[in-house]
Order: structure tokens, then sequence, then C-alpha cells
């Protein structure tokens, strides 16, 4: 049987996880990186795939079933997406959860008019837990979702403390509070404030000479970010950031905690522990790149998300094999 | 909106679990139960709903837009599933994972001959459990599955022990070993046996002046059901048997621990804590009659499985509003 020739649009952690989790999918075969940077300065890991210029994306819509497009939600995708989903069966990790209606119209747009498929905000959350509060909702009609974040980096985070002044380095880790974890799980559907739900914690390389208790005074006191948790700021050196902070671990909780007709508790826990949440994160578009090529291929056009694909669409296994040994 | 009209066949612990689970969705109204009993012998909880024979079903084809089929896998849905999905839309909980294939070819031409709707085994395993473990092994392809089931009681295994000579009443319960869920949830991707995995613990009333000593050995003994397992077995009274092992709690978990390209491990798990297994059961159930009916008023008629169903098909919300609110 002949592979899915596949795409990745974005070099950066996504990208390679991308590369990466389509290594360990047989049924496809990576074709090319699409890119902004001089193709030269990649270098892939891939045999055989070639690193291509971005604006040349529209010279290859032939030789390419499907892409996964890498690039970010606030800068890349508003304008990248529609432009790509007119070229190309594809998926987004879009992530900006206020603004997916409105991107979801673009796309759908963009892709039914060029007859493509094009599935967004694939990845975990949105993605993964957005299913599983959907379907546990469903499921236990009478009942609270919760949703717990962490242990894990949050970019945003990160980047905001990066800018303030004097601070060379950081990272942000976003940690659920195991009491309010313990309390959900017990049933008692707790009314939790951000407070009580999450606490953040910063590991912060200082400027040399910089007033290290300014900064953690800045960051504990910064609107939208910090001040409506409890957080602890950590000095160390760059040393001590490149051998202790450097990977991307994640990962979280979507718990829905209802109550049936006849009185009983009943509480539904999904969790993921991520060693790298880029190359989870690219894992799921993997599978939604499958389901993209198949429902494209049926003539099932138009943007898409995860709330509309059968599940057995991601699988490489056909649907009888599926039956027998998962059902 | 006109409501969807249900109807329950068989009113055992799980057609009292759909009715309690009909009256958290408003968006159904239960018109009848059918039975095979004595019409008159039977109660419901719910005004309005007529009690109805079995036998008669026919006659009501026109008046119920689907069905909530309550019977068990081994003596009913065999038989009465195809004939019942030549009238009426439907789902079942169909549970003998072997037979499956089987049974939904009879059930997807029966439902299709006559233009109607039929899921299968729906419920939570074969039903939630079986999409966990579909979506964690698409997303994670290089990895291993580990399912647990409890702390819960087993029907089969209870009835085994009350065929034994000596017992009067029974009631076992297949619990998850903790060093084996932890093992599992720390990535160790252990290989477990049968009796690494669950324990068994049985209380059991045995008849005035029998042998303890010998329903023990019967018991821890006995093939297929005990022999591969630890077993611990507490005798009671019949009193204590009424007061604490009334309840039907349940649950059990789903593990996909991966290894993603890039050589990071990752884990996903799911679980589920039910102080009624039939209510969740039929909680599940109601959410798929849900989608039954819409795919049915599409024109997507025959056999269908829980792999099939795109997830916003189950709510009872709009697609709109489920991206807004959920994605």
């Amino acid at each position: 049987m002949s592979k899915i020739r596949a795409a990745i649009v974005g070099y950066g952690n996504i990208g390679k996880g991308v590369e990466a989790a389509l290594s360990q999918n047989p049924d496809f075969e990576l074709k090319a990186v699409f890119t902004r940077r001089e193709p030269d300065t990649l270098t892939l890991k891939t045999p055989g795939a070639r690193v291509l210029r971005e604006q040349d994306a529209h010279l290859y819509k032939d030789e390419i079933d499907v892409i996964a497009l890498c690039g970010g939600s606030n800068d890349d995708l508003p304008t990248q997406g529609p432009k790509m989903a007119a070229l190309f069966n594809m998926v987004d990790s879009f992530d900006t959860h206020a603004a997916i209606p409105g991107y979801l119209a673009k796309m759908d747009a963009a892709a039914r008019q060029a007859g493509r498929t094009a599935i967004i905000s694939t990845g975990w959350d949105p993605g993964l837990f957005s299913m599983l509060r959907l379907l546990s909702g469903a499921v236990l009609p009478v009942g609270e979702d919760y949703t717990f974040w962490g242990k894990g980096v949050s970019q945003g985070h990160s980047s905001a403390v990066r800018s303030l002044p004097g601070v060379k380095d950081a990272v942000q880790y976003t940690i659920p509070v195991e009491a309010a974890l313990q309390a959900v799980r017990a049933g008692e559907q707790p009314n939790l404030t951000t407070r009580e739900k999450h606490i953040r914690v910063c590991y912060v390389v200082p400027e040399e000479g910089a007033d290290t208790a300014r900064i953690e005074q800045d960051i504990k006191t910064m609107k939208n970010y910090f001040d409506a948790y409890d957080t602890t700021v950590h000095f160390i050196t760059q040393e001590q950031m490149r051998q202790d902070h450097a990977a991307m671990p994640h990962g979280g909780f979507v718990f829905r905690s209802g109550v049936t007709g006849g009185g009983h508790r009943q509480i539904v826990e999904f969790s993921l522990k991520l060693a790298s949440n880029p190359e989870f994160t690219a894992g799921v578009m993997v599978a939604f790149m499958r389901a993209a090529y198949r429902l494209n291929k049926e003539g099932q056009t138009g943007g898409r998300t995860v709330f509309d694909i059968p599940l057995y669409y991601l699988s490489a296994a056909e649907r009888d094999s599926l039956i027998k040994e998962l059902l």
C-alpha cells in the first residue's frame, strides 16, 4: 500500500516532534519540511525528506497528501492557517481557546473552497482534554468539570518572566495543588479559586548585579500572570538552568464529578504525564493527520475539530481489527 | 423542540438505570418500558410512561425514536438484538468481547434492512474503555496498553460462587493490585501475570451447617474463575450481606504507557470510580441513544460501534456551543 505523503510547516519543537512521531507511524512518509529560514541551515533526521521554502509551498500541493502546521497560535496561524488550508489537507494545534470559533470559520471557508480538509486545535488542550470534557459531560450531564494543568512548563508565563528587567533567563512551572486534586478525586465537588487550583514556581537566572528582591516582587505582583496565584521564585545560575530545566515535561488532569439519577456519585478522571510536551502534542497531530487524509479521500472537505471525527479514523489499523482487538 | 421518544426493553438494574439517566436528560422523554413480566407487576418512576409487553413491541415502532436494550449478553441479546434492531433505532451494552464481531454483523444486517441505526456495546468496557484504548494507542503507537478493573462486583464470579454446594449467597469483588497500578503509572511497562494484576475477594453466606473450609477450597481452586488469582474468602451472615454488599460499585483504569520518537516516556491514564455500575453504564447508553437517533435522522443506518461516532453526536448541546465552551 502506498504511504501517506506528509509535510511539516515550521521546524521548531513541535515540528521536530512531528518528524519524530512520523518515524513511529509506518503508514506515513515525510516528504518535506517547509521553513521560513534558509533551507541550508536545517538538518533533518529523516533520510530523503527535503527542506523547502515556505513561500514555495504552493508548488508542491499535488505531491503532499497532508501537512502538520506547526506555527504559533498568536503570530503565525491566524494568517498562515487559511493560506495553507487552501493548498493542503492539514492539521494544526491552534490553542487560543477564545479565538477558536472565528479561526474555525476562516479555516472551514478556505478548505471547503479548495476541496481540502483541515482539522484544527489538535494536541492535548485543546485536543484530547476537550474530547474528554465532551465525552464525560455527555455521560454525566449532572456534574462538574475540573481541569488541572501540570506539572509543566508554561511558555507564556516563562516569557512574561523573561521580559522583566534584570532577568537573563527564566522558566515557569505550573503545578496542580495536591489537596485540590484529592478533593475532586474524592467526589467532593469543591468550589476552587484560581489560587486553590495551581501554584506557580519560577526558576530565574538574574543578570549580573540585578536586584533579586525586586525581581521576585515584580513576578509575584504581575497582573493576569501571577497576582492570583501563590508563586515561588528560585534564583539559579545559567549552568543550573541548562542542566535541570531543558526538558519540556507537562501533563494535567480532566475530571468529571457527577451524580447519576439514583443519587450515586460517579467520577471520571483522565490524566497525562508527559516527559515531552511537544513530542506528545505531535503524536496527537499525526493521528489527526491520518484522519484528515482519510476524510478528504471520502470527499469530506472543510474545517473540522476533534469533536467531529469518528475515532477509528485516527488509527493505522483497520476498523474490523480495532473492533476485534480493542472493543 | 420536540423530545426524543425513548423506550427501555428490560427493567432490571440497567433498565432502571436508563430510566434514571433519562430523567437527567431533558431532551428525552421516556414513553414506555417493554417487559416479559406481567406489566401490572412493574411500577415505573416516570410519570406518564407505560409498561408494555415485549411481544407487542412491533406495534409501537412508529411511536418510539430510539430504545435502550437492557438484556443480558449471554441469554437475551443474541436473539433479541437483531429482532429489535429491525424495529427501532437502538443501543445495547453487549459485553461478550470475543463475540462482538459476529454480533455486529447480524445487527448491521438487521438494522440496515429496516433503515434503522443500532449502536452496540456501549457502556464502559466495552465502551468508554475501548474508546480510550483506541485513542491513546493511535497517539502513542509505540507503547503498551494496561486495563485494570475494580474495585467492583463481578456478576459472573459472584454467580460462580453462589453455584457451589453449601453457599446460600455470595458476592465477589475484583480489586486491582496497588503495586501493579503504581508500576504502570511510573512508566515501568511491567510484564504482569494475571495474579499480579488483580486480587479477588469473596463474601459468602454459608448454608446452615455447611463445611466452610471446603467451600473456601472449592472457590480458590475453581478453574478459569479463581485458580489463577490470589483469592480471599470471608464468611458473613445474610444480614451483613444485606447491609454491606447491596451497592454495585465498580470502576477501573486504562493506561497507555508509551515512548515517543525522541525517546521520551509518555503516560495516558483514564479511570472510573463508580458508586453505581448500572447507573453509569446507563448514562453512557443514553448518550449513545442520542447519537443513534441523530445518525438515523441523517440517513446513516446499520450497525455502529463506539468507534464510529463523532463525539459531538453524544451531547445535548449544539456543536457550535461545544466548540465554544469545551474545545
